[in-house]
């Protein structure tokens, strides 16, 4: 996915830094046979976008990860406070008849479940449709039996990148992670939930860095 | 989410461009008390991203809108083609109760439905979560009663970007856009489907893009 447009002496430069590594930027001024003045926006850019590496005194080397670092840099510091949008809660004796019902009318994916105010499952469209297949009895069955229960729920921070909870939504093969504070519920390590981070957050994200201004 | 990060001096030039439009680089250069050569990176970099406009014997002037344009270019470029996956196709006389199984088989969140293999249909998990919930017999009832029908569904080309992929999935609301190709039905035009592209694949070209190398 290199879509940055690079001129034809910024691809000159790369393919001299790859066969000299490491060459100064005098040298490379004088193969090229321009002053050292006109190179340097390209070296910036070419320095800036992570193509080439600017190594003090040495000279500049071929990154052998080109990370384009605008757009990583980029990516990695929205964060997910930015993006984030409220959880759907419900408590733990709610039946599962009435906790569809909540996803309906909220139109959300996921379902969150709580215990005196602290994460305790998640439920998603996938699970709900599963048991409403089967012969149970959903007004009476309540959300707890079928949720995900910690400490099996994958969740994220505020002060995360949105970067990571991408990750973590397509490592876990979830649709939506709890945002969470740290708590204690007595002396047992517990969590709030303050938001949610869905695909949808992240589609959404997408859009907006495409966006023309 | 302006978060490339500007030296003092690229902060500098940007006032004066603000204060002053146009500005030719001879004006910034003796304000800033520096050559010309020496602002040329500065101002690269401030043009790349769409931060200035350059306007030939004018000078520079503030964009009004910055597009960062190195990132839209960057999310522009990818095409539907480069991340599309395989769409899991049913009949439209197959059962809701099979349906439901080929979802659950896949792990998909969404069916197409086809007749004479062009597409005619499509089905969600909510679609069926909602039948699932009544009191319909979803081994008789065929997928065809329930599913969203051509031509309200939202769909998508090879050719296009991700980006309009992502845009038309926020806008409608869906969670996954078939791909296809026009073909003729006797004289009528119609759809058949090579792919699909779901907020799955948004977010995890997003992790794509954010990843280091």
């Amino acid at each position: 996915m290199d879509t940055i447009k690079l001129t034809p002496r910024q691809e000159e430069i790369i393919r001299l830094v790859k066969e000299n590594p490491p060459i100064t930027s005098e040298a490379l001024a004088e193969r090229l046979n321009v002053t050292r003045a006109a190179l340097r926006p390209d070296l910036a850019i070419l320095t800036m976008t992570g193509i080439l590496e600017a190594r003090p005194k040495v000279g500049y080397i071929y990154s052998k990860k080109p990370s384009y670092s605008l757009i990583y840099d980029y990516i990695r510091n929205i964060k997910v406070a930015d993006i984030m949008s409220n959880p759907v809660v419900v408590d733990e004796g709610t039946s599962i008849y009435d906790a569809i019902v909540h996803l309906f009318l909220n139109d959300v994916g996921t379902l969150f479940v709580q215990n005196n105010g602290y994460l305790i499952g998640a439920a998603s469209r996938k699970d709900f449709l599963k048991i409403a297949m089967g012969g149970t009895d959903i007004h009476k069955v309540p959300v707890g039996i079928i949720m995900t229960r910690m400490p099996n729920i994958v969740y994220i921070e505020k002060e995360d990148s949105a970067y990571l909870a991408a990750q973590r939504i397509i490592e876990h093969e979830v649709d939506s992670l709890p945002v969470v504070e740290r708590a204690f519920d007595g002396s047992k390590e517990a969590f709030t939930i303050v938001g949610k981070v869905s695909k949808t957050n992240i589609t959404r994200l997408f859009v907006k860095l495409g966006e023309n201004g």
